[in-house]
């Protein structure tokens, strides 16, 4: 046996226990992890830097070494990650139905873990600690895949981990890290049914597609945002401008930022030349159908690619459509299912696209930004899914929780 | 695009309006299919029996002609299957929550259909019916991929099917028959991402695995029960006996029949003998360890092959255990998560073990056998979910059913 099937398998032997920790002890062990890793910052900091150095000479992006760096203010934020999950209810052991049936059995839906969950991410060391955090107070195992590129912050902060898990009596196995970091280790975890219930990759559209298409374990996919502003023709001009610049220039490297802005052709000949001025001063380059470019000829021709593309960046597609049953249309062949939004003062429109519209989160006259745990008050958030099994849109702590029946009888059978 | 491809494609197309199709225009098209289904029912037998007539010169087995044969009184039992999905509750369209945010968004979560889902099963034609009116009660399309050895009833089932859409204004794209059998339309479903939202494999365990080893397109697992019997030391030997003989042999063949008996060492000194003897009464072959063979000498021996099998039939392994605690890890190291049973007069005994077995269904002092959507109480089955994701154990129209988030706002950004 590998390392990493000896620590799947020593995951599933302890996982029954943790689904019975008290709130308490899961609570007091999140504290102590909180403040040990403020107090062992200096630790980190050396660690993490063996990495930083690594990858410095290695070549890599600012943008990527950015995300690996840990300095004292991203270890606070960590630690008060794990705070704030202390607050949030213990999700699990709720009594979710109870009922008696004819014959007397008395059958209770309880909340229940998931079980040894298996996180599959990138090169950022925040996400060890946050999921850690997550699974340790939804009482599930984890086996924590990160990237060999921050093996030593990855390591560090293990060893913390464990140490707050000792304190507080709760087994080790119950959070662990896969040091092995080989290519087919994933692909080896992806496979891994036997001891794994599900799998969470957290990263860029490749890892996550690369786990959705060759997992046999089930998958919760956090996913892509091809997202869309939708101008009706009752649209006020005012809003439309502040709606769509928000959710395309706020954030635009997030996955509910917009891509593409879809205008009816009535309101875009009154208004258009106005709402795209507002996104060039943001510098924000423009890619429009024939249509947007008869109305405002200097921007690029947009082709088929852009409208299927998650550019995550300063750019945005524009179409002129005839009216919202076009926009839906568009949005239901091109969109991932994520976030989308109509600017109109016409509820009947509003209601129509609220319905027809396949994804997570449909808005009316209100920025897609807004889908995050965080702003739908989840207090924290393990990211936004983009499938429709199991959870949808923002998922909170429960998303990380199966449950069981419990049946009681007196010697019934059948 | 082969017609698979075509089929799917046109499925997403129309998919979003049977999402907002009313509750009694849903019930009206059930009832007239349930109508033409008898009605129709010398034609659809006159279909089946090429398929029979078929099946009889390929020489295939008894018990799988059985299953495929139509007759009157299942053509009425269908019939009936559909009528009793008119009287459950419409789950499409229910505000699950809402709440405001500090900022004025109203958030509201409401149930939706999951969308197209991709049915893949054996040669039973009254699954065609089942999951045709499990998907149109629940707003969902369906894509039926049955077994070629009862394609001309299934035609003829569809046929009847699509006349009751027509009769009632549901697009025809909402149920649909793909014909072609060969091997690899189904290879391609597993991976249609594209168009399909979910696949159900119905049927035996190799189709099952087969679906949940190569698919891309989330499953819903309806599972394998290697189930067990635990007889504690506080257990009544009457209420023992029952429950075990129930468990085992009130129908071998399905998910929820007893496999392992799982007996405390004092108990089994002082009962074993008997309790085995009602077992073999009923004809059932026994497989026993070391400690069994030694108070039962005249039964087989088991091997590690034993504890993993799921016999479907009057087979029985034996294992004598020392504790609770010892059960409890056979059961979660061999057991598939689908239902397990304690038989004790110990309370405390009792709760550990329904805390700590890893199961859909943990049962008190009952027969496995009431693990199913009716016994529950859920009006309607769809199958037996053994993984943890969306839902586990017995399935109701509810676990045909997504959501998502409407959010209201009045020009919110960020």
């Amino acid at each position: 046996m590998n390392e990493l099937m000896i620590k799947a398998k020593k995951a599933k032997e302890i996982v029954q226990s943790l689904g019975i920790l008290s709130t308490a002890t899961k609570n007091q062990a999140l504290l102590v992890i909180a403040d040990q890793l403020e107090k062992q910052s200096e630790y980190l900091i050396h660690e993490n830097k063996r990495d930083i150095e690594e990858a410095r000479s290695a070549d890599v992006s600012q943008a990527l070494l950015d995300r690996m760096i840990l300095n004292e203010k991203r270890i606070h934020e960590m630690a008060e990650g794990l705070r704030l999950l202390v607050e949030i209810p213990d999700p699990i052991g709720e009594q979710i139905e109870s009922w008696e049936r004819p014959n007397g059995l008395q059958i209770t839906k309880v909340t229940v873990p998931l079980g040894v969950i298996g996180m599959i991410y990138e090169a950022r060391p925040n996400v060890t600690v946050d999921a850690a955090g997550l699974c340790l107070k939804t009482g599930n195992a984890v086996l924590l895949r990160g990237s060999s590129s921050v093996i030593h912050s990855n390591q560090a902060i293990l060893k913390i981990i464990h140490e707050g898990l000792k304190q507080t009596g709760i087994p080790m196995e119950a959070i662990q890290l896969i040091e092995d970091t080989n290519r087919e280790t994933v692909d080896q975890m992806l496979k891994l049914n036997e001891y794994l219930d599900v799998l969470i990759p957290r990263g860029g559209a490749q890892l996550i597609k690369t786990v959705v298409q060759n997992a046999s374990v089930p998958v919760i996919e956090t996913g892509a945002g091809n997202v869309h502003v939708y101008i009706d023709k009752d649209a006020d001009l005012e809003m439309a401008k502040r709606i769509t610049v928000n959710a395309k220039t706020q954030r635009p490297s997030v996955c509910n930022a917009a891509e593409t802005l879809l205008v009816q052709k009535d309101w875009a000949k009154k208004y258009l030349v106005e709402l795209l001025a507002e996104l060039k001063a943001k510098n924000v380059e423009l890619r429009g159908c024939e249509t947007s470019l008869s109305i405002v000829p200097e921007i690029k021709k947009a082709t088929e690619e852009d409208w299927e593309t998650e550019y995550l960046d300063y750019i945005m597609a524009v179409k002129v459509v005839n009216d919202v049953e076009e926009a839906i249309a568009h949005i239901n062949r091109y969109g991932t299912k994520h976030s989308e939004t109509i600017v109109t003062n016409n509820t009947e429109t509003a209601e129509r696209f609220l319905q027809m519209v396949d994804a997570a989160a449909v808005y009316h006259n209100a920025s897609t930004r807004f889908t995050d745990g965080f702003e739908f008050g989840f207090g924290a958030e393990i990211g936004i899914s983009t499938q429709k099994l199991h959870a949808r849109g923002p998922m909170g702590l429960k998303a990380l929780t199966s449950y069981k029946y419990i049946v009681y009888g007196d010697g019934q059978i059948r």
